[in-house]
């Protein structure tokens, strides 16, 4: 655990130094749980969206793009009931007047009772190595079986607070822990009370009052009101689906995990409408198809597992998460779910138009069913850095710090360095940039020594250097170095173009996926 | 007037019908002046932000990406001058509760007298027919010299009284000139009081007034606020540039003129940070480039123009607009400005925090000074569609609507057709198209006559469409029919892929710009 601490530490470090990712506003001590993809982060975020687009809308006949805007009528989230419900209960300390989830205070508290159960395994483990004897002891040692009661019995009675919805009923179980402001130590707190998450703002157009909207909390419902637009303009039959990037926004009491958790996030969504009675068949298909999408990136299989819902959100027949195992443990990266036909009925309610596609084998209209496959855009970003990140003892007993992004997602593709500054190495190397940024994406580096530069590629993940040497200006070749192996090819500079986007293509990681 | 009035509804109506752009929340009966971009609106989005994109970063060494997000911490807009002087004079009537820009309502009033003029000018015309005695007697017209005295003289106080944020000043014009309230007739106005622009939301965390942040109103400052970010984990020297594409928000009282002005639109900025007194040079050579940028698109060149700001922004020393000629006229499409050191100067000064350029060969750091290129990316759509869009006659007397995209901008590239439904037809034209989805977006289409797809396409702007017919099954070849010059030549299935990725390949118009 610590050492996984330690590596969402040595991330979010490294994202600073080679311009993936900067806190927002850091000249201004930053703005909470808001951050700014840098020069690097921005061109791997792109070539990911790049390739979910493609998997999803190029490469099926059937799903076609959406880009609907941030600002929704009000009504769409009455109807989502985004308005009524969705909420995290608050409580407010009276003397720090700092804002706390009422559940993540209680939770937190029980984490402090689980590391006093740490505390005893520690000292179990002194006093008996790592033998029968310490398991033995820890199971039945007094403290840990009354922690262990503890803990259960918060947690159910906590869960059932929150499922009745009872806020005082949460208040009353803060008073009777002893629960203290993390920060102030003082146990002077109001009443718990709903929070809405949703972000409102006011568009101006009438003079008393304005008009308030909110900044959507998910890109799905922009597809949902413009279901019928795409439909009968894309004259598309059933099965079919829209996909959607976009930003949206969720005012998170408690935003951290690094870009695990933002306020402002930016989600991928595909939501595809079925006949009603055949979702679970496409559910189970997408299911498939999404984790093969992740597993294609070539990572460790093992690091991606699958979270059945057992308890269901009351528009959904069938979800499922796709895990990632972060620093963190394992988090939701992507939701799958059967989402019925919840959203487009919940939208002919209040809006009093017909949401149904006419199905002409059944010579009837109907509402139709819908899977939604919606993955976090900055998640998957922080899964390629986790999984990409490595520190490398080398042969000659030096390190590295490689990133083992994969090359169609790199954010640059080749490095071109000439060996020395001077003898036309430099006008040589700029000769092949010249060459290659129709493309991809170059860099032309020529400060320091050649193994300085190779390392500085490495932290950023540049699959390939294309060095220009001395021989370069007698025989026309250069060598190619790859990143992982730090294997080096010569080759003729005639032939570089076609290696590199053999190699580095989203073209070819699209083929691979079909395959 | 009329005539370029009408291209616009008919630009709105047909975006609508052929997926490329619907009224947000349509089922609501919409959100005024916010618009979704649909299925091939989207395509047409990305593939302009893409254009943008690697013209920009990818072809030059010196310019890097950004990704900054929306919420920027408050100080930000203090520094920039946002929160002080990013205001509207707003005024409000009593009676209908409606709200107006005070000076649009005295633009609209010069409008009515400009109104008078004409009836005046078609008075003459029906008198003297379109002869010397009808300009004359416009000339001499008593009635037409007064009204053009009563226009300078509204103008003249108007500008004076906004230089001079006089308000109270703006409210006695109002109420001398007799302006009623559009929609209800009413007089009864309230004092002109600044309306600041920024949307602004409560960043939950505090339990006592939350933060209270802004949806930024430009991309620009983004790009600022990271400056030496950028700049010292890029190991960039001066001059070097950082681009950006994404949200900015505008609450404008007065949103309209379809997707020109919208309170949630897309900015494409580039700052370029240059050594001070080098500026000017700088500012010339990036006027050159955008405007060269634009003419590449193939587009009719007078629809382009420079429109040099006079009177400049309190920031800028030099600034000029590409002008568009839209259905509404001449307008703004991209800002070119020389900033100076305003912005980084501003926020040293607001953040305590040094944001300067070590200049190694001048042994002494400074703020550097830059130049902006600004798109609207919305405008520059609207452009787009406005330049394409055609109504054409045919040599056969009949007509077609067709969109002359340019073919790398283009939503689909190829729409591949089985002559009819049956003989293995559909299933020989899905296998071309398994063949084609890895390159570019491609659509299947089996649906009406051969003669209707094709004018389908035309009005989506597909560039070619590929047909199989019955000599496929012999000779394995097609016909592929061009869009623009709708003639059909007939080709051998394995040379399609290579044709079509000639003809529509981003990477083609790029070695063009930078030919």
């Amino acid at each position: 655990m610590a050492q996984k601490d330690d590596t969402l530490k040595k991330i979010i470090s490294h994202s600073k130094e080679y311009g993936f990712i900067f806190p927002s506003s850091e000249i201004y001590d930053g703005l909470s749980a808001t951050y700014d993809y840098g020069q690097n982060g921005v061109e791997l975020k792109n070539n990911i969206k790049e390739y979910w687009w493609k998997a999803m809308v190029q490469m099926h006949e059937n799903i076609v793009g959406l880009d609907s805007a941030i600002f929704m009528h009000p009504t769409t989230w009455k109807a989502s009931g985004h308005v009524d419900a969705f909420n995290d209960p608050m409580i407010d300390n009276k003397d720090s007047k700092k804002r706390y989830r009422a559940d993540v205070l209680v939770e937190e508290h029980i984490e402090k009772i689980r590391g006093k159960i740490q505390k005893e395994v520690k000292k179990a483990a002194k006093k008996f190595g790592g033998s029968f004897e310490e398991a033995m002891f820890i199971k039945t040692n007094p403290r840990v079986l009354k922690y262990q009661d503890q803990i259960k019995s918060i947690e159910e009675r906590l869960k059932k607070l929150l499922t009745e919805e009872d806020l005082k009923g949460v208040k009353q179980l803060i008073e009777e822990l002893g629960i203290a402001d993390p920060v102030s130590g003082s146990k002077n707190w109001t009443d718990v009370r709903q929070f809405n998450l949703m972000f409102a703002t006011e568009l101006g157009s009438l003079a008393d009052g304005a008009n308030k909207v909110y900044l959507r909390p998910e890109t799905a419902q922009g597809i949902f009101v413009n279901f019928l637009n795409v439909q009968k303009t894309g004259r598309k039959k059933l099965p079919f689906g829209i996909a959607q990037i976009g930003k949206a926004f969720r005012n998170e009491i408690i935003a951290r995990q690094f870009i695990f958790r933002m306020r402002e996030f930016e989600q991928m969504e595909m939501q595809f409408f079925v006949k009603p009675g055949s979702e679970l068949e496409w559910y189970d298909y997408w299911k498939n198809l999404r984790i093969n999408w992740h597993k294609a990136l070539g990572f460790n299989e093992d690091h991606y597992r699958f979270h059945d819902h057992i308890k269901l959100a009351h528009y959904a027949n069938a979800a499922a998460d796709i895990e990632y195992d972060y620093p963190m443990g394992f988090k939701e990266l992507e939701g799958i779910h059967s989402r019925t036909d919840f959203d487009l009925k919940a939208h002919e309610e209040h809006s009093g138009k017909k949401l149904q596609f006419f199905d002409p084998e059944e010579n009837k209209s109907y509402i139709p069913y819908v899977i939604e496959t919606s993955i976090g855009l900055d998640r998957m970003f922080l899964a390629v850095l986790t999984e990409a990140y490595e520190e490398e003892k080398l042969e000659d007993g030096s390190e590295r710090t490689v990133m083992r992004i994969p090359s169609f997602l790199a954010p640059v593709k080749a490095a071109v360095m000439p060996l020395t500054k001077k003898d036309g190495l430099p006008e040589k190397a700029r000769e092949i940039i010249n060459q290659l940024k129709f493309d991809f994406n170059c860099e032309y580096d020529e400060k320091d020594s050649i193994g300085k530069r190779y390392r500085r590629q490495d932290a950023v993940g540049t699959p390939y250097c294309v060095t220009v040497d001395h021989q370069t200006l007698e025989d026309n070749s250069v060598t190619i170095r790859e990143r992982d192996t730090m294997k080096q090819d010569r080759v003729s500079i005639e032939n570089i173009e076609q290696i590199l986007i053999q190699k580095t293509s989203l073209k070819n990681a699209l083929k691979q996926i079909s395959a």
